[in-house]
């Protein structure tokens, strides 16, 4: 986690199941995120049912610490931010869950300490504790269906932080160890290639020749082939063409 | 939905509970989609356990599909991406769900056609059907607890393709309806809060006036304030100042 900084705390104000407390610590595990603090949770905490929703995130976990108001639970903490699905009329800055990622990302490595706040499963954060906080965070969703529930929701917001430190290239070729065909390869099964294709005289027509054979070699060449491919194909198209050999004898 | 395209389909391949069936719907229309796909689903479908899990989601949706065959589901389909979480030895492009947020809005409103496959809770997608995709999309989550439900993943992958059609700016004032202060009126603030500070004494050393002054001005206006907050802050300098003329008498 070093190369995010410290991770954003989370803080389930006056969760109502033991169960959500459960499904967010895994959410949250997901991500990376180990600080979990609730504020008055309805149900007992710890509690069994809390662990077995959790599927072993809360073991490994450092201990969930608990408050009883909101102020004491983000009390050490730099920058806070209220998680809100509905309206509230408040003059709030409002942020996506990828700028609070980056925000969050950004004051992790200079040494702050962020907390998001979750509130009640039915009602949400009630309007004195969104005072509280810094700015809103709202994710934006379909307007006609929003339906998340809490673990989703910690979800959401725990996977922009971790994206907002993460390297992984948008898209990788994954070769698990074989080598990237070199051009000369490619190019010498070219070579194999359009001589069979002109032995078998799909390449009659000279008029077409030039653009059959460019768009094949494009076909090829999307296809980011690897030198056992390469070989692969050398031999498909070996067979294919003693078949035709045999056929004609 | 229009700016966006058209919306990729989802298709699970073999799921096990009724239920997540429902939850999966429930996390598509969350995202805005609702092209949902079944391949041989173990329990009968539709369902009533489905249906309550949906949260209602099933019943705005259109009839869900459902096919004896992964190939069957997709056929229709121009582009097929493969979410799985563990390794498969296989030489395939590997995509963040961001990337193929991206590609997939791009795709859609070029009119293609796109389906993300989901495999079985346990076991993920065999890979014969991972032979059948395009690329591979993976997660990046924390590698030593990586536990998302089917539903969890259905919605990160279709929250990455809301955000790539979404305009939400990342971060905004919500006023609702105030109208932001002008500079004038930010000013006129200013003087009459630097006054009352020149009166009581606050201000009196010479030398660390100018700074001190420029760090409050600095402190307001990170406070982006709307006209109706600079009335209702000169109204507290007021009647700050008036208990201290009153205390004086």
């Amino acid at each position: 986690m070093s190369d995010r900084g410290i991770p954003p705390a989370v803080i389930l104000v006056e969760p109502q199941l033991a169960e959500n407390i459960g499904t967010a610590a895994r959410a949250m595990l997901n991500c990376g995120l180990t600080d979990l603090r609730l504020v008055n949770p309805r149900d007992p905490f710890p509690s069994e049912r809390a662990s077995a929703a959790s599927v072993g995130a809360l073991e490994i976990m450092p201990p969930v610490k608990i408050f009883d108001s909101t102020e004491a639970a983000v009390a050490d903490l730099n920058m806070v931010y209220a998680t809100t699905a509905r309206e509230r009329k408040m003059v709030k800055p409002i942020l996506t869950p990828r700028a609070l990622g980056e925000t969050a990302v950004e004051a992790g490595r200079a040494g702050r300490k962020v907390g998001i706040l979750f509130g009640r499963e039915r009602t949400g954060l009630e309007k004195d504790d969104i005072a509280l906080a810094d700015a809103v965070v709202t994710v934006p969703l379909n307007p006609e269906f929003t339906s998340l529930n809490l673990a989703q929701a910690v979800l959401l917001l725990g996977y922009e932080w971790y994206q907002a430190g993460d390297s992984t290239p948008p898209r990788v070729l994954e070769t698990h160890g074989a080598e990237p065909a070199t051009k000369e390869q490619l190019y010498g099964f070219f070579a194999h290639f359009e001589k069979a294709l002109d032995d078998c005289g799909f390449l009659r027509n000279e008029e077409a020749r030039p653009n059959m054979i460019r768009n094949l070699r494009n076909l090829w060449g999307r296809a980011e082939l690897t030198e056992q491919e390469i070989r692969t194909l050398h031999g498909v198209v070996k067979e294919l063409t003693t078949l035709r050999e045999k056929k004609r004898q």
